[in-house]
């Protein structure tokens, strides 16, 4: 039996533990964490990681725009590193495993290898990124995105929060203006593992999501304009109502992505009208719109009918309408052997599994721009994230870490 | 030939030119009127009419609440005044007709008897009721409804402003604490004459809307609970969106009402939904909904109906739903002998007439409470009110004041 075909389990309390202790920095009142990118909590959750790291004998380093990198050293000078990374700032009214289990994750796995003397020809990366969530500065994977060439430097230093501190104040002030380049260098393969942020898995009951790629997404404003006429005198007949013409598109639109398949999303939010009268007809009504596909074609076909249920069911009743892009990311496809690497070692672990799209964004989607990577998903209870109750076991923890450490090995080839 | 079938012209270009300069006080820059009640404008606008009404012989008395009559006498002694009323004060982006058009058309009729030299038995008796429109002190119809009983002086004399400034405060100020008592006396029959604020009369190319009742309406606040997940990774089956069960509340509800025939309206404003984010799907989506109809019965079958189909259409969906009733204001029927008298006098006018329904409230809606009433309409340009473009012709300015004329000397038998 080679070593790329044994299975290693890893140590479930441990993970456990410091996922757990992780949870206690910058607690919230109702069981989650509030630990915002680049704020004195986040610093607390990184210094907390940096001596568990340290002990675990890595070295560390922090490129230009903060993100962390602490490495295990392979055995092959030549070997270029494997990277697994992910994040350890979290929303504002965040959950305990949202980027924080993939870091610590990452962690088990190095710690795993070192426990058993397992030494491998390539150095381990483990990346903890800067301003994941993008919620105190609003640009989400930031830290990766600079990384990537998607986010300029300077761009991304000067975003400001709501108080008007930007990016490079708190960088110095926390002492993470590292001199590392923030850009690619010659890892050969990466992983990012994540707790799945939906139902499906608890819902299918299956063990590990093998991620083959994440969702193509565009965002919109939608803004219909009526005419604002009195609600008792104006006829029912003649209205120009952007509510009647808003249901109508609502309902058509979700018909319309429910004939795309499993994988096809779309979510109306940020409903907002005017005026603020309930006998008037709105003048205005406003929403946004995001839909997702993991093929960039059929994003488009959704797209382009969209476009025609909102000027079909707006002509009809004379009400105006624009809809504006705001946001386009596009699908995500992973690379092959390291997914092949991801499904083999769960198959290995003995875990039920099954391939599966990213709904969501990840450092991960910046980081397949310049080298093979997969991801690895875990099932979360009632599929809750963002959510201060978001919940995983600890066998789910450890079950996903044990994968990741299958599938570091395969990569390996040890 | 008796007088009570004698055409007696107005004087259509006094009457207008009154209007014209009731338009100056306070004009807006896009051609309306900002007249807000109780302000030094609207005293303004009521010390010019009152000019006019000493002249034309009137005497003036000030209720308790502020609302003004200006009295022309009769011949009988034993005789019941005939009233005639309407307000002076306007939305802030008002237009030039609402109200004052009742108020001048009114004053025109005393006029125009008293160029005649024509005395009747029955004193004429002209209101300016106090704060008709409700939007700086937010009670509509304030004035007539303390009148009626419908509104305790005291609740009305503590309304406050956006400034925290009291309708008490303002009567004080500009000296409109009358000694009259604010209620009811004897009025043998009321009328109104008003804009129609609707596209009817206009669209139909009829001169006269003979007013037979006001529409009875009920708001409601609709509030909807959806569940918050991720737009990405939560399958459209098995989503708890609100948006979703809006969208076929809206359609429902508004084919439930077009089956209630040509009176019946329904109309949802005021939309808002949470979190302000474009990738959650919505946790509350809440609106407006005003339902009308001039029968009580059809109402309370409207009401019926609608909740159901929040109900089953949130149920559909698991959408948790709370339906309040904000506002119930019953239908008015008007009185037959004086909406006869309307008619009757517009055929004698020789202008083309049709029966029909108020959908917006008017101070004859609490009048009519105490008196027999009813109200003349005329058309009014596209339908628009409430609106600095509202606009009529002096030709219809005159036609309805003609017809008022003729319907107060049918109530007089003179």
């Amino acid at each position: 039996m080679t070593l790329a075909t044994e299975v290693l389990a890893v140590d479930r309390d441990r993970l456990w533990g410091r996922l757990m202790e992780m949870a206690t920095v910058a607690a919230t009142a109702n069981g989650g964490s509030n630990r915002q990118a680049l704020s004195d909590d986040d610093a607390a959750g990184r210094a907390l990681f940096g001596g568990w790291a340290q002990a675990a004998g890595c070295t560390a380093e922090t490129d230009e725009i903060g993100n962390l990198f602490v490495r295990r050293p392979g055995t092959d000078p030549e070997a270029a590193p494997i990277l697994i990374g992910s994040h350890l700032d979290t929303q504002p009214t965040g959950g305990r495993f949202d980027g924080v289990y993939g870091v610590l994750g990452g962690l088990e796995v190095i710690e795993r290898l070192n426990d058993l003397d397992l030494e491998i020809p390539n150095p381990i990366e483990l990346a903890v990124w800067t301003n994941e969530e993008g919620s105190r500065f609003q640009y989400s994977m930031m830290g990766s995105a600079v990384w990537a060439g998607k986010l300029g430097l300077q761009q991304a230093r000067d975003l400001t929060d709501v108080d008007g501190i930007s990016v490079a104040a708190e960088l110095d002030r926390l002492g993470w203006n590292g001199t590392r380049p923030a850009r690619p260098s010659d890892h050969v393969a990466a992983f990012e593992l994540h707790i799945e942020q939906g139902p499906i898995l608890e819902a299918e009951q299956v063990q590990i999501g093998v991620v083959t790629g994440v969702q193509g997404l565009r965002w919109f404003t939608i803004e219909l304009g009526g005419f604002p006429a009195h609600a008792g005198p104006t006829p029912m007949a003649g209205r120009k109502d952007p509510a009647m013409a808003m249901a109508a598109v609502v309902t058509e639109v979700y018909r319309a992505v429910a004939a795309k398949g499993e994988w096809a999303r779309a979510t109306f939010a940020q409903f907002n009208s005017t005026p603020v009268s309930p006998n008037t007809i709105p003048e205005t009504l406003t929403c946004t719109l995001d839909i997702r596909h993991p093929d960039g074609g059929v994003l488009d076909e959704m797209e382009k009918e969209m476009r025609a249920i909102v000027a079909a069911r707006c002509d009809d009743i004379g009400v105006t309408h624009r809809v504006t892009l705001q946001n386009d990311s596009a699908p995500v496809h992973f690379a092959d052997e390291v997914v092949d690497a991801v499904e083999r070692s769960a198959q290995a672990v003995g875990l039920s599994n099954r391939r599966m799209i990213s709904g969501a964004g990840h450092d991960a989607c910046y980081v397949a721009m310049h080298c093979p990577t997969a991801m690895i998903f875990v099932p979360c209870e009632a599929g809750l994230s963002h959510n201060e109750a978001e919940n995983i076991t600890a066998e789910q923890a450890a079950n996903g870490a044990a994968v990741l450490l299958g599938a570091v090995r395969r990569i390996a080839s040890v």
